[in-house]
């Protein structure tokens, strides 16, 4: 008998892993019977209790039976099937692919999901949206707070936490929410979940079923729309206009819920009228349906005040909001939260424990402390001082450098705009944004964000990580790209 | 004109908060005139100032119309069903609940969620299972590693990872589980999740549609049983006998999935035989099946050498198997992972990005390097001596202070012991566990991990978080109360 003592263990696991291998590839049969430990021990040149080891894994196991002295045999309860060679890698290219679900088989397309940011190859001068303010967090208390707390050991931060969130950190949200955006809520209508991105998805689990109908604003967030398609609602598209989302677009009976993003429309950065606001409130009201408000930019406007969320307008408990840390800490924080009519906390609380219990404790009690001292607002201030003068760099340099070549929406809020480029053809783009990335410069079609993509060229500029050096030389780059394609 | 100038903020605000509560409340109705700022501004004894900045808020959020000076109307676009008063809080009871989805009610009953550790009173002798050893984390490494990547801030810690979790943690967990579980995998079949409750989750998601049938132990983990029943799934209860899951009560055909916890089953404490692994993964082979291989007491077996994974000896991409890091370093981490069979990986990938973009990126970065540092297989070491030392305690204590009165099982691996009381009736237990826990002892039925509660009275006793004399001491008063009740 030939054993290949592969590996590099110790010499009685690799006599006992070797017997193994023999045995389910049926080099070993079943019910034959096992070398005499002494004879195989003479063979390998080991010690005779080295040998007696691997066997009694191997009963102990299940691979063989029998008693020392009377001999061992290999086990004849192995199912036959399995004791064929294991596939090798190349055959495994035929396995069967596991049916998936009607749910797994939508999320399964390529399609699912959107292309990601981390993959691609940093640009110099990158309007990306979604990247973070490095610096503006880096030089804060953000960083002290949860060294602090990642000290700190006891049962409470390490066994289970309820599903619903931290108390403290549900009651600074509740605190400040009131404060800030004018939404008296109480903590128990307060859900912790894992960015706006788990808010959306439990929302749509809770509250969809395949086949149901869901208004989306086109353009609109890729995220949300692919959640909805996993789900498998149909979608009625409304359009943005100047005062975002037209709800007399929407039907009046039939849909199930509205997603919007009243604060700073993503992606034309439209704020929602009060008007809109109101009667967006009462089509719900009429319809039956909810309104899911991702009002995942309301910290940063810079003309008048924000104008009240529509949690804070609806008396009729139609209003889900979710709120996320994403902008303004950073997005790999993974925390957000959504505020509840009452009526819809228990499912909700219940759909999070299923779904991953709750969101970690560490980040959740280092946010509660950092928004109970003060930081958060403190950050909030200095963010959004910071913000107010990239934007106002993005608007100077598209002006300087681009001038009537350029037509900008959206910048009253948030931290990015949209710049539709007047003498740009919407079939140039593809290219023109190829050459800015050759010149260093990250620029991004808003064109993927529409269902039908629009006639013009338009691109989305995120400023939240950008000096206002960078900014400059950016667009100025980007201007020359677009006056070499004109002339060109 | 009265208006309560509610509040404590500034008393400009305050004017635009109670001029908007009016509005609303329909006491100013459309295209009335508001009062000349001057007027007013005496009434209220302010400057005229604080008035126009009232105003000036209101006339750019939509709630009023008009200039200064030739008067100042309230907005007659304010759709009117909303200028009705708001209901107050009692009046709210009678809110149409909102219509849940299929899932939604399932989730929705009370009964979706198990009760929940963290809101009991604690006890001094808690022998609740899934309570982290908390002093054996505290004093390792993890706080000093976890406390060291807190304090890095950079781009790739803060913006978006990939949804499939950070590769220098899949790299790390791929050589441990070859290392330490014979599982040969890529690091690329390998998903981080948010524990192996979303591992679970997922699962179900991409995996089961309504109406599909599930195969789970009996008694089984209530956390998997309840996401089946939130899918919509049939579930086939699946005795555990000595060997674990009995393979041949599964239906030849029908059944989508199985779920198991071969290493240790969940609550019983078996292992699962090397037979029934084989003739399990023949089942699924023939049956089209996967089994969801739930592994999460691999790393504390106390006899014997781990019997491998059912995905270490699957060659056919028919086992998804989960690992999680709550009970090897502690539950509110929310960190597991799955290891895939190839052709799942996509759809895994995309209900990942869909559910939550990725797990919070400082505890993957923090494990990654906790793993690749050699500290998680010294914390492992460390830990398996100390849970033994603490399962030799359970054993022994039940020995001396219950001797014939109780019938332990599930002992050779794992953080817990099933105790079968052998003088107690089932219908005596509740009474009995309410005495012990005046006496300060936490003992848990194992009924409630049934689907059909068995007739002989069963506790379980983890032992994670306790020291050897928590251990004596609460086994003593445990006896005390078991006598009382015999005797009383």
């Amino acid at each position: 008998m030939l054993l290949r003592l592969d590996g590099d263990g110790a010499l009685g696991q690799r006599i006992y892993g070797a017997l193994r291998r023999a045995i389910l590839a049926g080099e070993l049969r079943p019910a034959s019977r096992l070398p005499a430990t002494r004879t195989l021990a003479r063979e390998l040149g080991v010690s005779r209790n080295t040998v007696l080891g691997a066997y009694d894994q191997l009963l102990a196991e299940g691979y063989a039976s029998g008693r020392r002295g009377s001999g061992t045999y290999v086990a004849t309860a192995l199912p036959d099937p399995l004791l064929r060679p294991a596939p090798r890698p190349a055959q495994r290219v035929g396995v069967r692919v596991p049916r998936l679900s009607a749910y797994g088989r939508r999320v399964a397309r390529a399609s699912a999901i959107p292309p990601l940011g981390g993959a691609e190859p940093s640009l110099r001068w990158d309007f990306r949206y979604g990247i973070p303010a490095v610096a503006d967090v880096a030089q804060g208390a953000w960083r002290r707070v949860l060294a602090r707390r990642a000290r700190i050991a006891s049962l409470p931060t390490m066994t289970y936490g309820p599903p619903e969130g931290s108390p403290a950190l549900r009651e600074a949200l509740a605190d400040y929410l009131r404060r800030a955006r004018g939404l008296a809520c109480d903590p128990g209508q307060i859900v912790i979940v894992n960015g706006s991105q788990q808010a959306i998805d439990l929302a749509a689990r809770v509250l969809l079923d395949a086949g149901d109908r869901v208004a989306i604003e086109e353009p609109q967030y890729q995220g949300a729309r692919r959640i909805f398609l996993a789900a498998g609602a149909r979608l009625d598209l409304v359009r943005v206009d100047g005062e975002g989302f037209d709800v007399a677009r929407v039907p009046a009976r039939g849909v199930r819920l509205a997603y919007v993003t009243p604060s700073h429309q993503f992606p034309t950065g439209v704020v929602m009228s009060l008007g809109r606001r109101l009667a967006l409130l009462e089509w719900a009201w009429r319809a039956g349906a909810i309104v899911l408000e991702d009002d995942y930019d309301s910290e940063f406007r810079y003309e008048g005040r924000p104008i009240e969320a529509l949690a804070a307008l609806d008396g009729a408990a139609r209003v889900v909001y979710a709120g996320t840390l994403s902008k303004v800490l950073f997005p790999a924080l993974r925390i957000g939260y959504v505020v509840l009519p009452q009526p819809l906390v228990a499912a909700f609380r219940a759909a999070k424990w299923l779904t991953d219990r709750h969101t970690p404790t560490l980040e959740q009690e280092a946010l509660a402390a950092f928004i109970a001292e003060g930081h958060f607002e403190r950050h909030l201030r200095r963010s959004r001082t910071r913000h107010a003068e990239r934007r106002a760099a993005v608007l100077e340099a598209l002006r300087v450098h681009l001038g009537d070549g350029v037509d900008v929406v959206g910048a009253n809020a948030g931290v990015h705009v949209l710049a539709w480029l007047r003498h740009v053809a919407a079939a140039g783009l593809p290219r023109l944004v190829a050459r800015a990335a050759e010149a260093g410069v990250g620029v991004y079609p808003v064109a993927p964000y529409y269902s039908r993509p629009p006639a013009r060229a338009g691109l989305l500029l995120g400023y939240a990580s950008l000096t206002d050096r960078q900014i400059h030389e950016g667009i100025r780059r980007l201007a020359e790209v677009v006056r070499a394609r004109l002339t060109g």
